[in-house]
């Protein structure tokens, strides 16, 4: 049975707290929860079976969005039904559709699940949560077996990497590891074949690779690239490029790595 | 001959005039200006020949990058130096380096002027910024000969774009068009084969093309894809995807198409 409430003033508890949970990875991660908004990400997340916790929306939302509204109620715990001067405390955008949801933040795989003959993509210390939820949404499209993050890694959580992300991070498995080294040597222990991204001429270029099943990219810092711990545990490999040795943005190294991680199943 | 002056209010014209070339794509069109920001960028805007008319720094900029200023300022027509509290209104970041520069836009390209042996993208309203400079970015890294823009595209001198970009903008060849589908009509016409990436199950998958010298591949707009006018012109083409059939993000299904236009070379 939901609880049901009418929020008016912004200074209502609930929505400080929503508000909270959107601004802070820490409040994200001690609470548990997350802040989904918007129709079709809230839907995305309902449909990828995460709990609902609670629901904002306001009375034009309601009338715009009968069906989804009505959805998204019979699943969650909280229902407030918010005034927008009320509801724009909690929106990151300039115009809000005025749906938005708290999520539970769902339990952590181990890396000891990975699939021996996936393919994945290794993240380490990736900061800007727009390329974190493109390289996601990529991942997903092209039908890769998940990502691994390393601790430094922004929060995928955060409410830019899931509007990047587009639902992606809801359904592709993800890998928030503690210690990245001992997750690198997990999967070379499975057979994964494991290897580093980098813009050096010297290391093997991807086009003279064969990413058979089990494999495994590396890619680093959007300034400052891999750690050295990483890369002694990993082939290096690059991206020939025809142009200026200038990099890539890492959100199109990534779809460029996994592109050809996959190439041959893709014919 | 330079001409300098300090300034210290933020209620300055020439401050205004480069807040409104910031913020506004009809006023960079008007006066054929558009405003460069942050160091790196600064000089390769002056390395890529692009004519510096104004430099605005803060003192402790000067002070930092004494090099990057002196060079900027041997080129710049004027030179504003200008107090924090005054350079923040015509800057577009949160912490500011203290260095930017008005350039003038280039002239306009003629795709009458094309390679009809090069490599091209053809990008038909474009609306996100970031897309269009990461498109740029990758296409300079890969060896790509230029970018041909519909008009609906986004500007590629607002800050946004030309942040993304990180200089790609500056040195590879743009061709913006005024007569999109006239353009096409001109690239087939010097023999260059045109393609439209569409997310179609019976489009013809890029990995069973042969993509020789003279190709140009069409992307559209991130939320309607092409116009029936540049698909008619083009032959469907379509990047196969095993995960779900989501469709990627512009700049990402960029850069595989821009990779596998390149594969052939980049061995």
């Amino acid at each position: 049975m939901s609880r049901f409430s009418v929020l008016t003033s912004r200074d209502n508890p609930q929505l400080k707290h929503a508000a909270k949970l959107a601004a802070s990875s820490r409040s994200r991660k001690e609470d548990g929860l997350f802040v989904v908004e918007g129709v079709r990400l809230c839907m995305d997340a309902l449909r990828s079976g995460l709990s609902v916790v609670s629901l904002f929306y306001t009375p034009a939302a309601k009338e715009r969005y009968p069906e989804a509204v009505g959805e998204l109620s019979a699943a969650a715990g909280e229902i407030y039904e918010t005034a927008p001067a009320a509801f724009s405390k909690i929106s990151d955008t300039a115009t809000p559709q005025g749906v938005l949801c708290l999520c539970g933040i769902p339990p952590r795989a181990a890396v000891e699940e990975l699939d021996a003959a996936g393919r994945y993509l290794l993240l380490e210390q990736i900061s800007d949560p727009a390329n974190l939820g493109t390289m996601a949404r990529t991942a997903e499209a092209l039908g890769l077996s998940g990502l691994v993050l390393s601790p430094g890694c922004c929060d995928p959580y955060s409410p830019k990497s899931l509007r990047a992300g587009m639902g992606a991070l809801f359904r592709l498995p993800l890998y928030l590891t503690r210690d990245f080294p001992e997750a690198l040597n997990c999967l070379r222990e499975k057979g994964i074949q494991l290897y580093a991204a980098l813009p050096r001429q010297d290391a093997r270029k991807i086009t003279e690779l064969h990413f058979g099943p089990g494999c495994a990219v590396a890619v680093g810092n959007e300034g400052n690239g891999l750690t050295e711990d990483t890369i002694s545990r990993c082939q290096p490999v690059t991206i020939p490029m025809g142009g200026r040795a200038e990099s890539l943005n890492a959100a199109a190294a990534a779809a460029i790595l996994m592109w050809e991680m996959l190439r041959e199943n893709q014919g």
